[in-house]
Protein backbone atom coordinates (compact mmCIF):
# COMPACT_ATOMS: atom_id res chain seq x y z
CA UNK A 1 0.00 0.00 0.00
CA UNK A 2 1.27 3.62 -0.85
CA UNK A 3 1.07 5.88 2.49
CA UNK A 4 2.06 9.54 2.91
CA UNK A 5 3.18 10.04 6.35
CA UNK A 6 3.74 13.39 7.89
CA UNK A 7 5.09 14.27 10.99
CA UNK A 8 8.44 12.07 12.07
CA UNK A 9 9.11 13.05 15.82
CA UNK A 10 9.64 10.87 18.53
CA UNK A 11 6.30 9.02 17.90
CA UNK A 12 5.56 9.42 14.40
CA UNK A 13 9.37 8.10 13.41
CA UNK A 14 8.55 4.93 15.40
CA UNK A 15 5.02 4.19 13.59
CA UNK A 16 6.34 5.09 9.57
CA UNK A 17 8.79 2.59 10.90
CA UNK A 18 6.44 0.11 11.22
CA UNK A 19 4.59 0.54 8.46
CA UNK A 20 7.89 0.44 6.16
CA UNK A 21 9.02 -2.70 8.00
CA UNK A 22 5.19 -4.18 7.38
CA UNK A 23 6.12 -3.75 3.68
CA UNK A 24 4.79 -0.69 2.52
CA UNK A 25 5.62 2.09 0.28
CA UNK A 26 6.26 4.75 2.85
CA UNK A 27 6.29 8.88 1.49
CA UNK A 28 7.95 10.51 4.37
CA UNK A 29 7.55 14.23 4.73
CA UNK A 30 8.69 16.59 7.99
CA UNK A 31 9.22 20.08 8.84
CA UNK A 32 12.80 19.28 9.68
CA UNK A 33 14.32 16.74 7.48
CA UNK A 34 17.15 15.33 9.89
CA UNK A 35 14.19 13.62 11.83
CA UNK A 36 13.23 11.60 9.16
CA UNK A 37 17.11 10.17 7.98
CA UNK A 38 16.76 6.86 9.79
CA UNK A 39 13.74 6.23 7.69
CA UNK A 40 14.66 7.30 4.06
CA UNK A 41 17.95 5.45 4.94
CA UNK A 42 15.22 2.31 5.54
CA UNK A 43 13.65 2.82 2.41
CA UNK A 44 11.14 5.36 3.03
CA UNK A 45 10.39 7.70 0.00
CA UNK A 46 10.76 12.12 0.61
CA UNK A 47 8.25 14.85 0.32
CA UNK A 48 8.76 18.37 0.59
CA UNK A 49 5.19 18.65 1.71
CA UNK A 50 1.94 16.78 2.50
CA UNK A 51 0.36 17.62 -1.02
CA UNK A 52 3.53 15.92 -2.78
CA UNK A 53 3.19 12.83 -0.16
CA UNK A 54 -0.18 12.47 -0.55
CA UNK A 55 -0.24 12.47 -4.85
CA UNK A 56 -1.15 8.97 -5.35
CA UNK A 57 -1.36 7.75 -1.64
CA UNK A 58 -4.44 5.25 -0.92
CA UNK A 59 -3.48 6.26 2.59
CA UNK A 60 -2.17 9.63 4.37
CA UNK A 61 -1.39 9.82 7.59
CA UNK A 62 -0.49 13.04 10.15
CA UNK A 63 1.51 12.25 13.45
CA UNK A 64 2.39 16.03 14.38
CA UNK A 65 2.03 18.34 17.36
CA UNK A 66 -0.95 20.68 17.66
CA UNK A 67 -4.29 21.09 16.08
CA UNK A 68 -3.02 23.99 13.94
CA UNK A 69 -0.29 21.71 12.45
CA UNK A 70 -2.82 19.09 11.98
CA UNK A 71 -5.22 21.70 9.87
CA UNK A 72 -2.24 22.73 8.26
CA UNK A 73 -1.15 19.56 6.88
CA UNK A 74 -4.45 18.48 5.59
CA UNK A 75 -6.22 21.90 4.29
CA UNK A 76 -3.49 24.10 4.30
CA UNK A 77 -2.12 25.39 0.70
CA UNK A 78 0.17 22.25 0.68
CA UNK A 79 -2.00 19.76 2.38
CA UNK A 80 -3.06 16.45 1.74
CA UNK A 81 -6.63 17.28 0.73
CA UNK A 82 -5.24 19.65 -2.14
CA UNK A 83 -4.11 16.13 -4.06
CA UNK A 84 -5.36 13.69 -2.31
CA UNK A 85 -7.32 11.02 -4.95
CA UNK A 86 -10.80 10.06 -4.19
CA UNK A 87 -11.50 6.95 -2.15
CA UNK A 88 -8.31 8.14 -0.20
CA UNK A 89 -8.35 7.13 3.65
CA UNK A 90 -6.84 9.93 5.36
CA UNK A 91 -6.01 9.50 9.48
CA UNK A 92 -4.90 12.21 11.97
CA UNK A 93 -3.12 10.44 14.14
CA UNK A 94 -2.09 13.36 16.51
CA UNK A 95 -4.13 14.47 19.79
CA UNK A 96 -6.13 16.99 19.02
CA UNK A 97 -9.35 18.88 18.69
CA UNK A 98 -12.89 16.75 18.50
CA UNK A 99 -14.15 19.31 16.78
CA UNK A 100 -11.46 19.86 14.31
CA UNK A 101 -11.57 16.14 13.83
CA UNK A 102 -15.28 16.46 12.69
CA UNK A 103 -14.37 19.08 10.30
CA UNK A 104 -11.85 17.60 8.46
CA UNK A 105 -14.13 14.46 8.31
CA UNK A 106 -16.67 16.94 6.28
CA UNK A 107 -13.74 18.40 4.40
CA UNK A 108 -12.56 14.89 3.46
CA UNK A 109 -15.85 13.45 2.67
CA UNK A 110 -16.27 17.00 0.52
CA UNK A 111 -13.47 15.78 -1.76
CA UNK A 112 -14.71 12.15 -2.04
CA UNK A 113 -11.70 11.00 0.58
CA UNK A 114 -12.66 8.88 3.58
CA UNK A 115 -11.38 10.19 7.27
CA UNK A 116 -10.21 8.54 10.53
CA UNK A 117 -8.87 10.13 13.87
CA UNK A 118 -6.73 7.63 14.93
CA UNK A 119 -4.52 9.24 18.40
CA UNK A 120 -2.45 6.99 19.95
CA UNK A 121 -1.52 6.25 23.88
CA UNK A 122 1.20 4.58 24.95
CA UNK A 123 4.46 6.91 24.40
CA UNK A 124 7.61 6.30 22.69
CA UNK A 125 8.04 3.26 23.95
CA UNK A 126 4.45 1.79 23.13
CA UNK A 127 5.75 3.34 19.85
CA UNK A 128 8.93 2.12 19.51
CA UNK A 129 7.75 -1.89 20.67
CA UNK A 130 3.81 -1.44 18.42
CA UNK A 131 2.11 -1.75 21.22
CA UNK A 132 0.14 1.71 21.41
CA UNK A 133 -3.38 2.07 21.88
CA UNK A 134 -5.21 3.74 19.27
CA UNK A 135 -8.49 4.97 19.49
CA UNK A 136 -10.12 5.51 16.61
CA UNK A 137 -13.48 7.95 15.48
CA UNK A 138 -14.78 7.22 11.67
CA UNK A 139 -17.10 5.17 9.67
CA UNK A 140 -16.63 1.37 10.24
CA UNK A 141 -15.62 0.43 6.66
CA UNK A 142 -12.95 3.09 6.60
CA UNK A 143 -11.56 1.63 9.95
CA UNK A 144 -11.44 -1.99 8.54
CA UNK A 145 -9.71 -1.09 5.48
CA UNK A 146 -6.87 0.38 7.25
CA UNK A 147 -7.34 -1.71 10.11
CA UNK A 148 -4.02 -4.00 9.32
CA UNK A 149 -2.16 -0.57 9.31
CA UNK A 150 -2.94 0.32 13.07
CA UNK A 151 -2.05 -3.35 13.86
CA UNK A 152 1.23 -3.03 12.53
CA UNK A 153 1.58 0.15 15.37
CA UNK A 154 -0.03 -0.88 18.00
CA UNK A 155 -1.94 -3.62 20.03
CA UNK A 156 -5.19 -2.24 21.32
CA UNK A 157 -7.51 -1.07 18.49
CA UNK A 158 -10.65 -0.26 18.94
CA UNK A 159 -13.58 2.01 17.14
CA UNK A 160 -14.91 4.28 19.46
CA UNK A 161 -17.70 5.80 17.05
CA UNK A 162 -18.03 8.49 14.14
CA UNK A 163 -15.82 11.50 13.71
CA UNK A 164 -14.12 12.92 16.80
CA UNK A 165 -14.96 9.76 19.26
CA UNK A 166 -11.60 8.56 18.71
CA UNK A 167 -9.82 12.61 19.66
CA UNK A 168 -12.65 12.33 22.70
CA UNK A 169 -11.74 8.70 23.97
CA UNK A 170 -7.87 10.46 23.83
CA UNK A 171 -8.84 13.28 26.24
CA UNK A 172 -10.27 11.08 28.42
CA UNK A 173 -7.28 8.86 28.21
CA UNK A 174 -5.20 11.80 28.95
CA UNK A 175 -7.54 13.63 31.97
CA UNK A 176 -6.77 9.47 33.35
CA UNK A 177 -3.15 10.13 32.78
CA UNK A 178 -3.34 13.89 34.26
CA UNK A 179 -4.31 12.66 37.76
CA UNK A 180 -2.13 9.65 37.37
CA UNK A 181 0.88 11.64 37.14
CA UNK A 182 0.29 13.81 40.13
CA UNK A 183 -0.80 9.93 41.85
CA UNK A 184 3.41 8.96 40.82
CA UNK A 185 4.48 12.37 41.55
CA UNK A 186 2.74 12.51 45.10
CA UNK A 187 4.00 9.16 45.96
CA UNK A 188 7.61 9.48 45.00
CA UNK A 189 7.63 12.73 47.20
CA UNK A 190 5.94 11.32 50.55
CA UNK A 191 8.44 8.34 49.97
CA UNK A 192 11.59 10.62 49.35
CA UNK A 193 10.77 12.76 51.94
CA UNK A 194 10.06 10.11 55.35
CA UNK A 195 13.35 8.79 54.14
CA UNK A 196 12.12 5.28 52.41
CA UNK A 197 14.00 3.77 49.97
CA UNK A 198 12.43 4.74 46.91
CA UNK A 199 13.79 1.52 44.81
CA UNK A 200 11.81 -0.51 47.45
CA UNK A 201 8.90 1.71 47.80
CA UNK A 202 8.53 1.50 44.37
CA UNK A 203 8.72 -2.36 43.99
CA UNK A 204 6.32 -2.66 46.47
CA UNK A 205 3.54 0.32 45.20
CA UNK A 206 3.87 -1.22 41.59
CA UNK A 207 2.30 -3.96 42.58
CA UNK A 208 -1.02 -3.36 44.08
CA UNK A 209 -3.81 -1.11 43.85
CA UNK A 210 -1.79 2.04 43.17
CA UNK A 211 -0.20 0.39 40.21
CA UNK A 212 -0.09 2.30 37.12
CA UNK A 213 1.37 2.87 33.80
CA UNK A 214 3.25 5.52 34.94
CA UNK A 215 4.35 3.89 38.02
CA UNK A 216 5.82 1.21 35.98
CA UNK A 217 7.58 2.98 33.37
CA UNK A 218 7.78 6.64 34.06
CA UNK A 219 8.80 5.93 38.09
CA UNK A 220 12.01 4.71 37.25
CA UNK A 221 13.41 7.13 34.79
CA UNK A 222 12.28 9.73 37.65
CA UNK A 223 14.46 7.58 40.05
CA UNK A 224 17.35 7.61 37.48
CA UNK A 225 16.75 11.34 37.14
CA UNK A 226 16.05 10.65 33.30
CA UNK A 227 13.69 13.35 32.51
CA UNK A 228 13.95 12.97 28.69
CA UNK A 229 11.40 13.09 26.66
CA UNK A 230 9.09 9.88 25.99
CA UNK A 231 5.96 12.52 25.76
CA UNK A 232 6.71 16.16 25.81
CA UNK A 233 5.68 18.45 28.56
CA UNK A 234 4.31 21.04 26.22
CA UNK A 235 2.19 18.76 24.26
CA UNK A 236 0.54 17.39 27.35
CA UNK A 237 -0.41 20.76 28.32
CA UNK A 238 -1.76 21.39 25.12
CA UNK A 239 -4.18 17.89 25.90
CA UNK A 240 -4.77 18.93 28.77
CA UNK A 241 -6.35 22.32 27.59
CA UNK A 242 -8.44 20.73 24.76
CA UNK A 243 -9.90 18.12 27.44
CA UNK A 244 -10.72 21.52 29.74
CA UNK A 245 -12.30 23.13 26.94
CA UNK A 246 -14.38 20.08 26.30
CA UNK A 247 -15.31 19.93 29.71
CA UNK A 248 -16.05 23.98 29.57
CA UNK A 249 -18.95 22.93 26.94
CA UNK A 250 -20.26 20.15 28.27
CA UNK A 251 -20.56 22.10 32.01
CA UNK A 252 -18.84 19.50 33.94
CA UNK A 253 -16.07 19.85 36.88
CA UNK A 254 -12.96 18.05 36.78
CA UNK A 255 -11.07 19.20 39.48
CA UNK A 256 -7.89 16.69 39.69
CA UNK A 257 -7.96 17.95 35.47
CA UNK A 258 -7.90 21.44 36.71
CA UNK A 259 -4.83 20.90 39.39
CA UNK A 260 -2.84 19.06 36.87
CA UNK A 261 -2.97 22.12 34.47
CA UNK A 262 -2.10 24.22 37.52
CA UNK A 263 1.11 22.04 37.90
CA UNK A 264 2.25 21.34 34.34
CA UNK A 265 2.15 25.27 33.94
CA UNK A 266 4.22 25.86 36.32
CA UNK A 267 6.39 22.83 34.96
CA UNK A 268 6.84 24.97 31.90
CA UNK A 269 7.17 28.41 33.33
CA UNK A 270 10.23 26.55 35.01
CA UNK A 271 11.44 26.02 31.57
CA UNK A 272 10.45 21.96 31.08
CA UNK A 273 8.26 22.09 28.49
CA UNK A 274 10.74 20.07 26.52
CA UNK A 275 11.04 17.35 28.87
CA UNK A 276 9.15 14.42 29.34
CA UNK A 277 5.77 14.29 31.39
CA UNK A 278 8.03 12.88 34.43
CA UNK A 279 9.48 15.86 34.76
CA UNK A 280 6.00 17.12 37.51
CA UNK A 281 8.04 14.88 39.77
CA UNK A 282 10.73 17.85 40.20
CA UNK A 283 7.82 19.89 41.27
CA UNK A 284 7.45 18.15 44.32
CA UNK A 285 11.10 16.92 45.05
CA UNK A 286 14.18 16.77 43.68
CA UNK A 287 16.71 13.77 44.37
CA UNK A 288 19.99 14.88 45.79
CA UNK B 1 2.58 -23.25 63.32
CA UNK B 2 0.23 -21.43 65.43
CA UNK B 3 -1.38 -18.45 64.59
CA UNK B 4 -3.69 -16.04 66.03
CA UNK B 5 -5.31 -13.57 63.86
CA UNK B 6 -7.52 -10.92 64.95
CA UNK B 7 -9.80 -8.77 62.13
CA UNK B 8 -11.78 -10.80 60.08
CA UNK B 9 -13.47 -8.49 57.97
CA UNK B 10 -13.60 -8.39 54.12
CA UNK B 11 -9.52 -8.62 53.88
CA UNK B 12 -8.89 -10.37 57.25
CA UNK B 13 -10.86 -13.48 56.14
CA UNK B 14 -9.74 -14.24 52.89
CA UNK B 15 -5.96 -13.64 54.39
CA UNK B 16 -6.58 -16.71 57.45
CA UNK B 17 -8.07 -18.47 55.35
CA UNK B 18 -5.10 -18.28 52.96
CA UNK B 19 -2.90 -19.56 56.31
CA UNK B 20 -5.48 -22.29 57.04
CA UNK B 21 -5.19 -23.84 53.77
CA UNK B 22 -1.22 -23.75 53.91
CA UNK B 23 -1.56 -25.93 56.91
CA UNK B 24 -1.33 -24.00 60.27
CA UNK B 25 -3.39 -23.41 63.01
CA UNK B 26 -5.14 -20.54 62.91
CA UNK B 27 -7.26 -19.31 65.87
CA UNK B 28 -9.51 -16.49 65.47
CA UNK B 29 -11.43 -13.82 67.12
CA UNK B 30 -13.14 -10.86 66.20
CA UNK B 31 -15.26 -8.32 67.22
CA UNK B 32 -18.44 -9.66 65.44
CA UNK B 33 -18.52 -13.52 65.97
CA UNK B 34 -20.20 -14.26 62.56
CA UNK B 35 -17.97 -12.66 60.47
CA UNK B 36 -15.28 -15.95 61.35
CA UNK B 37 -18.47 -18.42 60.67
CA UNK B 38 -16.79 -19.38 57.41
CA UNK B 39 -13.10 -19.94 58.64
CA UNK B 40 -14.16 -21.59 62.03
CA UNK B 41 -16.16 -24.34 59.61
CA UNK B 42 -13.11 -24.21 57.50
CA UNK B 43 -11.44 -25.64 60.67
CA UNK B 44 -9.62 -22.32 62.57
CA UNK B 45 -10.79 -22.29 66.24
CA UNK B 46 -11.85 -19.46 68.12
CA UNK B 47 -10.81 -17.00 70.80
CA UNK B 48 -12.95 -14.71 72.74
CA UNK B 49 -10.09 -11.77 72.81
CA UNK B 50 -6.88 -11.19 71.34
CA UNK B 51 -5.26 -12.64 74.22
CA UNK B 52 -6.85 -15.72 74.12
CA UNK B 53 -5.90 -16.05 70.92
CA UNK B 54 -2.57 -15.43 71.58
CA UNK B 55 -1.75 -17.88 74.06
CA UNK B 56 0.73 -20.11 73.02
CA UNK B 57 0.85 -18.70 69.64
CA UNK B 58 4.37 -18.26 67.54
CA UNK B 59 2.87 -15.46 65.29
CA UNK B 60 0.05 -12.95 66.01
CA UNK B 61 -1.50 -10.96 62.95
CA UNK B 62 -3.73 -8.02 63.58
CA UNK B 63 -6.05 -7.08 60.66
CA UNK B 64 -8.84 -4.74 62.00
CA UNK B 65 -9.83 -1.23 61.05
CA UNK B 66 -8.37 1.72 62.53
CA UNK B 67 -5.30 2.71 64.70
CA UNK B 68 -6.99 2.95 67.78
CA UNK B 69 -8.37 -0.74 67.73
CA UNK B 70 -4.90 -1.99 66.66
CA UNK B 71 -3.54 -0.04 69.90
CA UNK B 72 -6.17 -2.22 71.66
CA UNK B 73 -5.54 -5.57 70.00
CA UNK B 74 -2.25 -5.19 71.31
CA UNK B 75 -1.99 -2.75 74.11
CA UNK B 76 -5.49 -3.39 75.45
CA UNK B 77 -6.42 -5.29 78.73
CA UNK B 78 -7.13 -7.95 76.58
CA UNK B 79 -4.29 -7.46 74.28
CA UNK B 80 -1.93 -9.69 72.10
CA UNK B 81 0.73 -8.51 74.74
CA UNK B 82 -0.75 -9.72 78.05
CA UNK B 83 -0.35 -12.72 76.67
CA UNK B 84 2.44 -13.46 74.28
CA UNK B 85 4.84 -15.77 74.68
CA UNK B 86 8.61 -15.06 74.13
CA UNK B 87 9.91 -15.02 70.56
CA UNK B 88 6.26 -14.61 69.78
CA UNK B 89 6.23 -12.52 66.20
CA UNK B 90 3.33 -9.77 66.38
CA UNK B 91 2.35 -8.72 63.07
CA UNK B 92 -0.40 -5.63 62.35
CA UNK B 93 -0.87 -5.70 58.93
CA UNK B 94 -3.68 -2.39 59.50
CA UNK B 95 -2.83 0.29 57.66
CA UNK B 96 -2.37 2.33 60.54
CA UNK B 97 0.24 5.03 61.67
CA UNK B 98 3.91 4.60 61.15
CA UNK B 99 3.82 6.50 64.64
CA UNK B 100 1.89 4.04 66.56
CA UNK B 101 3.52 0.97 64.83
CA UNK B 102 7.20 2.59 66.13
CA UNK B 103 5.45 2.45 69.78
CA UNK B 104 4.77 -0.85 69.38
CA UNK B 105 7.63 -1.91 68.20
CA UNK B 106 9.52 -0.97 71.85
CA UNK B 107 6.56 -2.30 73.31
CA UNK B 108 6.72 -6.28 72.28
CA UNK B 109 10.34 -5.84 72.17
CA UNK B 110 10.04 -4.59 75.88
CA UNK B 111 7.95 -7.94 76.32
CA UNK B 112 10.35 -9.86 74.92
CA UNK B 113 8.81 -10.34 71.33
CA UNK B 114 9.32 -9.29 67.84
CA UNK B 115 6.78 -6.68 66.33
CA UNK B 116 6.56 -6.39 62.40
CA UNK B 117 4.37 -3.62 60.09
CA UNK B 118 2.78 -5.21 57.03
CA UNK B 119 0.06 -3.46 55.51
CA UNK B 120 -1.29 -4.70 52.74
CA UNK B 121 -2.47 -3.13 48.70
CA UNK B 122 -4.72 -5.10 46.68
CA UNK B 123 -8.00 -4.92 48.05
CA UNK B 124 -10.62 -8.07 48.06
CA UNK B 125 -9.27 -9.13 45.13
CA UNK B 126 -6.17 -9.39 46.11
CA UNK B 127 -6.62 -11.14 49.62
CA UNK B 128 -9.15 -13.78 47.55
CA UNK B 129 -6.80 -14.23 45.55
CA UNK B 130 -3.44 -14.23 47.79
CA UNK B 131 -1.78 -11.99 45.19
CA UNK B 132 -1.61 -8.70 47.84
CA UNK B 133 1.43 -6.81 48.00
CA UNK B 134 2.66 -6.74 51.49
CA UNK B 135 4.87 -3.77 52.78
CA UNK B 136 7.09 -4.64 55.97
CA UNK B 137 8.76 -2.98 58.27
CA UNK B 138 10.67 -4.33 61.06
CA UNK B 139 13.81 -6.37 61.39
CA UNK B 140 15.53 -8.69 59.05
CA UNK B 141 15.66 -11.73 60.98
CA UNK B 142 11.94 -11.33 62.27
CA UNK B 143 10.77 -10.53 58.28
CA UNK B 144 12.52 -13.88 56.75
CA UNK B 145 10.88 -16.43 59.91
CA UNK B 146 7.44 -15.21 58.77
CA UNK B 147 7.85 -14.56 54.98
CA UNK B 148 5.86 -17.86 54.28
CA UNK B 149 3.38 -16.84 56.06
CA UNK B 150 3.58 -13.66 53.82
CA UNK B 151 3.91 -15.84 50.79
CA UNK B 152 0.79 -17.75 51.59
CA UNK B 153 -1.09 -14.37 51.38
CA UNK B 154 0.30 -12.51 49.16
CA UNK B 155 2.52 -12.24 45.67
CA UNK B 156 4.84 -8.78 46.10
CA UNK B 157 6.60 -9.23 49.51
CA UNK B 158 8.78 -6.33 50.00
CA UNK B 159 10.80 -5.56 53.53
CA UNK B 160 11.19 -1.29 53.76
CA UNK B 161 13.46 -0.98 56.09
CA UNK B 162 12.95 -1.17 60.42
CA UNK B 163 9.47 -0.45 62.39
CA UNK B 164 6.75 1.91 60.94
CA UNK B 165 8.15 1.53 57.20
CA UNK B 166 6.04 -0.85 56.21
CA UNK B 167 3.13 1.85 57.24
CA UNK B 168 4.63 4.81 55.53
CA UNK B 169 5.29 2.64 52.21
CA UNK B 170 1.80 1.86 52.25
CA UNK B 171 0.72 5.46 53.47
CA UNK B 172 3.05 6.57 49.59
CA UNK B 173 0.48 3.62 48.31
CA UNK B 174 -2.57 5.04 49.41
CA UNK B 175 -1.37 8.52 48.23
CA UNK B 176 -0.71 7.02 44.92
CA UNK B 177 -4.41 5.71 44.85
CA UNK B 178 -5.93 8.56 46.31
CA UNK B 179 -4.70 10.88 42.74
CA UNK B 180 -5.45 7.29 41.27
CA UNK B 181 -9.33 7.12 42.10
CA UNK B 182 -9.53 10.52 40.89
CA UNK B 183 -8.51 9.38 37.05
CA UNK B 184 -10.47 7.31 36.65
CA UNK B 185 -13.46 8.81 38.09
CA UNK B 186 -12.60 12.32 35.79
CA UNK B 187 -11.61 10.11 32.63
CA UNK B 188 -14.94 8.13 32.86
CA UNK B 189 -17.27 11.10 33.94
CA UNK B 190 -15.42 13.24 30.76
CA UNK B 191 -16.40 9.86 28.15
CA UNK B 192 -19.75 9.73 29.79
CA UNK B 193 -20.38 13.93 29.65
CA UNK B 194 -19.46 13.74 25.78
CA UNK B 195 -21.28 10.41 24.72
CA UNK B 196 -18.98 8.13 24.50
CA UNK B 197 -19.55 4.07 25.20
CA UNK B 198 -17.80 3.86 28.38
CA UNK B 199 -17.17 -0.03 27.81
CA UNK B 200 -15.12 0.96 24.12
CA UNK B 201 -13.74 3.43 26.02
CA UNK B 202 -12.74 1.95 29.02
CA UNK B 203 -10.95 -1.01 26.38
CA UNK B 204 -8.95 1.90 25.04
CA UNK B 205 -7.62 3.73 28.17
CA UNK B 206 -6.98 0.67 29.73
CA UNK B 207 -4.26 -0.72 27.52
CA UNK B 208 -2.40 2.98 27.30
CA UNK B 209 -0.60 5.27 29.33
CA UNK B 210 -3.68 6.32 31.75
CA UNK B 211 -3.94 2.69 32.70
CA UNK B 212 -3.93 1.08 36.18
CA UNK B 213 -5.10 -1.09 38.73
CA UNK B 214 -7.97 1.39 39.52
CA UNK B 215 -9.33 1.32 35.60
CA UNK B 216 -8.62 -2.63 35.33
CA UNK B 217 -10.07 -3.41 38.34
CA UNK B 218 -12.61 -0.82 40.05
CA UNK B 219 -13.92 0.91 36.36
CA UNK B 220 -15.84 -2.19 35.36
CA UNK B 221 -17.72 -2.44 38.69
CA UNK B 222 -18.44 1.35 38.27
CA UNK B 223 -20.07 0.80 34.86
CA UNK B 224 -22.35 -2.45 36.22
CA UNK B 225 -23.58 0.42 39.00
CA UNK B 226 -21.25 -1.53 41.64
CA UNK B 227 -20.45 0.16 44.53
CA UNK B 228 -20.05 -2.68 47.15
CA UNK B 229 -16.80 -2.43 49.17
CA UNK B 230 -13.40 -4.11 48.21
CA UNK B 231 -12.38 -1.54 50.20
CA UNK B 232 -14.74 0.94 52.16
CA UNK B 233 -14.47 4.54 51.97
CA UNK B 234 -14.23 4.96 55.19
CA UNK B 235 -11.61 3.50 55.84
CA UNK B 236 -9.81 5.20 52.51
CA UNK B 237 -10.77 8.49 54.30
CA UNK B 238 -8.86 7.26 57.52
CA UNK B 239 -5.46 6.60 55.52
CA UNK B 240 -5.61 9.74 53.48
CA UNK B 241 -5.37 11.52 57.38
CA UNK B 242 -2.88 9.44 58.12
CA UNK B 243 -1.01 10.07 55.05
CA UNK B 244 -1.97 14.10 55.29
CA UNK B 245 -0.49 14.14 58.85
CA UNK B 246 2.38 12.92 57.95
CA UNK B 247 3.28 15.13 55.10
CA UNK B 248 2.22 18.03 57.59
CA UNK B 249 4.73 16.70 59.98
CA UNK B 250 6.94 16.91 57.30
CA UNK B 251 5.99 19.66 55.84
CA UNK B 252 5.19 18.45 52.63
CA UNK B 253 2.90 20.09 49.56
CA UNK B 254 0.84 17.27 48.47
CA UNK B 255 -2.27 19.02 46.60
CA UNK B 256 -3.79 15.90 44.65
CA UNK B 257 -3.93 13.91 48.41
CA UNK B 258 -5.56 17.22 49.70
CA UNK B 259 -8.07 17.33 46.69
CA UNK B 260 -8.81 13.51 47.53
CA UNK B 261 -9.42 14.14 51.18
CA UNK B 262 -12.04 16.95 49.89
CA UNK B 263 -13.82 14.74 47.44
CA UNK B 264 -13.91 11.70 49.84
CA UNK B 265 -15.10 13.84 52.65
CA UNK B 266 -18.20 14.80 50.13
CA UNK B 267 -18.17 10.58 49.74
CA UNK B 268 -19.32 10.58 53.53
CA UNK B 269 -20.90 13.60 53.72
CA UNK B 270 -23.44 11.81 51.59
CA UNK B 271 -23.77 8.68 53.55
CA UNK B 272 -21.43 6.48 51.13
CA UNK B 273 -19.09 5.67 53.84
CA UNK B 274 -19.93 2.28 53.77
CA UNK B 275 -19.63 1.76 50.00
CA UNK B 276 -16.17 1.00 48.01
CA UNK B 277 -13.83 3.57 47.18
CA UNK B 278 -15.25 3.71 43.52
CA UNK B 279 -17.76 5.04 44.84
CA UNK B 280 -16.16 9.00 43.98
CA UNK B 281 -17.40 8.47 40.67
CA UNK B 282 -20.67 8.93 42.02
CA UNK B 283 -19.39 12.47 42.73
CA UNK B 284 -19.02 13.29 39.12
CA UNK B 285 -21.73 11.31 37.65
CA UNK B 286 -24.51 8.46 37.73
CA UNK B 287 -25.40 6.36 35.19
CA UNK B 288 -28.94 6.14 34.48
Amino acid sequence: MKIAFVGTGVMGKSMAGHLLKAGHEVVVSTRTKAKAEDLLQAGAKWADTPAEACRGAQVAISMVGYPQDVDEVWRGPQGFLTTAAQGCILIDMTTSSPALARELAQAAQARGCAALDGPVSGGDRGAREATLTIMVGGAAPDFEAVKPLFAAMGKTIVLQGGPGTGQLCKLANQIGIASGMIAMSEALAFAHATGLNLETTLQSISGGGASSWALLNLAPRVLKGDFAPGFYVKHFVKDIGLALDVAREQKIQLPGLELAAKLYDQVVAAGQGDLGTQALARRYFELR
